[in-house]
């Protein structure tokens, strides 16, 4: 079979390490230049594909595809958009299969989350049915880590690192300020439906009593009178109270305490706005004085402070990712598996797609303390390892060195454009 | 004259640095042993003179005080109480006198901005005026960069760091998703009355075009059509607009975007809830998907980030005020003096206290770009260097070593307490 090229693509949410990915797929695809031809990437994701709008990774030097490693969001684009299924929007894998045909494409490798694995496995699908051969390989990137048969996903790690400490930093504030001054500091993390990042931040806590002294997760229902009856509880024997709260905390009948009316592409609900609803509610019912703060885009972009183990899953994954292509597999995902024993370890191994597509993964509610605030010891040893070592950016004159590639787009070989 | 003690504490807002002047204080007093006695430590700030609630700083090792260099927060405790004037209540200078004579003490540091300048002007006045000889030196620290006579204010550095690492992050994550997702993006930043912080985040750009798009300080009066119309040509010119507002972004006519019932011991107005607010003009005026971020405590806490040029000057106003006292000074405060040339320098001059106190130091208006939203040359001049430079804490377990003093309680010698 004569040589193919590569397609690779961002998509949903970005992260702290997701370049690591791509680093990964394009330093690999290059050592295996026999096999696999140019990498072209996607400008925003699929939507790339569909417009024929494709960079030429070949263009960028070796020393600005290592600098993907220390830069953080997506430096090809991402986007949300997911495709329909064969039946209801034909028009748009035809498109897919007239782009690749043009510019030789047999490997398609789709870094994402839930919906992007749907996305890969669809693309994989279509090239059975349409019979269009190209080997299709999802690879694991989100920060809310609800991807399934993984241990793990990239990006999370970075997130957790960052939430952690910025907890424990946050905490040491208001324990020197609360004698006469803030009592309640609210902070409002990511998590539409699963709480692990709000889980990470009780790896600020080192002993007993230490904060967050509340964590609010999408899974556990939230009770007003508990909640404020537990923060004064706190605020009585601390002198302090501090709560992180994730953006899913949702009543008992899955109204979430702030509800908007903004939709994702993606069909879900735009969230924000809990850390100030919950100060409302400390404010008119405990009268202590509270700050809020809201991490928002701070926390999955923080490159800054990335976990050193997220960082280097991340590329593992993008270079197995190659490796599977080179193999010959089709419609799979590189997954982190951990390894047995004290000491933490990882590997990585292959998951099939039908399996994760659409599927989210849970926080065992045996991670969560019984009172549903707190996170046990068995979820304190899962999450721990994630954060292990920082893998700081270079800096120059005071600011880190974040690399910004030349993004040279490929000559587009097809009179039609696309409307995406 | 016998050898005396001195008292330290921490007042106002805490900093990422404000321990490493605490480490400056205590390790210059103990290397002049021979002339300065123990220093006590107030817990909480002035409240622990006011209470006789003294820590003991002899009790902790030397590897305890320098751990300081490295912690966030106020490891002493700190407060916001401001004194009155010695006419208006005379009961608590005699009660600081009373417990400065119970433990011998003739040296007063005070660590803190413009309010506490003014409790340490006081308390040299009182000496004066009610005969008791203390020497009062004001040591700098403020977040807000407002002290006058001082080239900076240490705290300021860190927290201009973080915020322009954080802009600069969240920034790429917005240009990588904005194709089909978040259009506008919105980070409050802290600054009552003067725009530094702010201004700070303006060092994230390298280039014409760059991000913050648009910045909002106190300085420059709000102008709703005139923003709106900003936002819409950045978006359509960049495809996102990266936005950084100081929570004392007001109108023309004083008051601020979002007005908050709440009120501080300085009887300042508690604001927040700016970048909801204006996230909503966008949505209402636009209709542009929008995220938003609130910094908060985060950006003052963020040790992990500091700028090592904010922590040497931290330690070094430490140290000289301790040097002052041994010098027989009295009523100054150790200012930061920049250097000429165009290589960054600094030393350290002292200041009178009467210029300084209950005085704001805004910024320049040639700081600030013609239009309003933007720094000038002469802006990011003055605020790079402060930046330069990564002070890293050390890590353990993927978790940053913050130091935990023992903060062992001095024996109260007098019979009555004090209500505070």
């Amino acid at each position: 079979m004569p040589k193919q090229n590569a397609f690779y693509a961002q998509s949903g949410g970005v992260t702290a390490v997701i370049n690591a990915s791509a680093c990964g797929v394009i330093e690999t695809a290059r050592k295996y230049s026999s096999q696999i031809g140019t990498v072209y990437a996607g400008r925003n994701g699929i939507i790339g594909a569909l417009r024929e709008d494709l960079i030429d990774t070949s263009k960028e030097s070796a020393s600005a595809i290592r600098g993907l490693l220390t830069t953080p969001a997506g430096a090809f684009g991402s986007c949300r958009h997911k495709l329909k299924s064969l039946t209801e929007n034909r028009a748009e894998y035809e498109r897919l299969i007239e782009v690749f045909k043009a510019h030789n494409i047999g490997y398609f490798f789709y870094n994402g989350g839930g919906d992007s694995a749907d996305t890969c496995l669809k693309i994989a699908q279509m090239g059975e049915s349409m019979d269009y051969p190209i080997q299709a390989i999802h690879i694991p990137k989100t920060i809310d880590n609800d991807l399934p048969l993984t241990d793990n996903s990239p990006g999370f790690g970075s997130v957790a690192k960052y939430i952690a400490i910025s907890t424990r930093e946050a905490a040491m504030d208001i324990a020197s300020m609360c004698e006469t001054s803030t009592k309640v500091f609210i902070l409002e993390v990511m998590g539409r439906h699963a709480g692990w990042i709000a889980a990470a931040s009780g790896l600020a806590a080192e002993q007993e009593g230490d904060a967050p002294h509340i964590i609010l997760f999408p899974e556990i229902a939230f009770e007003r009178e508990k909640f404020l009856a537990r923060v004064q509880r706190t605020v009585q024997e601390r002198g302090y109270c501090v709560i992180v709260a994730s953006e899913g905390t949702q009543y008992k009948d899955g109204t979430f305490l702030t509800e908007s009316s903004v939709v994702d592409a993606f069909g879900h609900q735009q969230l924000g706005g809990l850390a100030p609803a919950l100060a409302g509610m400390v404010r008119s019912e405990l009268g202590y004085k509270y700050h809020w703060a809201v991490a928002d885009y701070l926390q999955r972009s923080a490159r800054h402070i990335a976990s050193q183990t997220d960082l280097d899953q991340a590329y593992a994954v993008g270079k197995a990712a190659v490796e599977y292509a080179i193999a010959g597999k089709n419609s799979v995902m590189p997954a982190i598996i951990r390894g047995e024993g004290k000491e933490y370890s990882w590997s990585i191994s292959e998951a099939p797609l039908e399996e994760i597509a659409n599927q989210e993964k849970m926080m065992p509610r045996d991670y969560i303390t019984d009172d549903g605030f707190g996170i046990t010891e068995a979820g304190r040893e899962y999450l721990a390892p994630l954060i292990y070592g920082e893998a700081y950016p270079e800096y120059r004159n005071g600011m880190p060195i974040y690399t910004r590639l030349k993004l040279e787009p490929v000559a587009k070989k097809l009179a039609t454009g696309f409307k995406v």
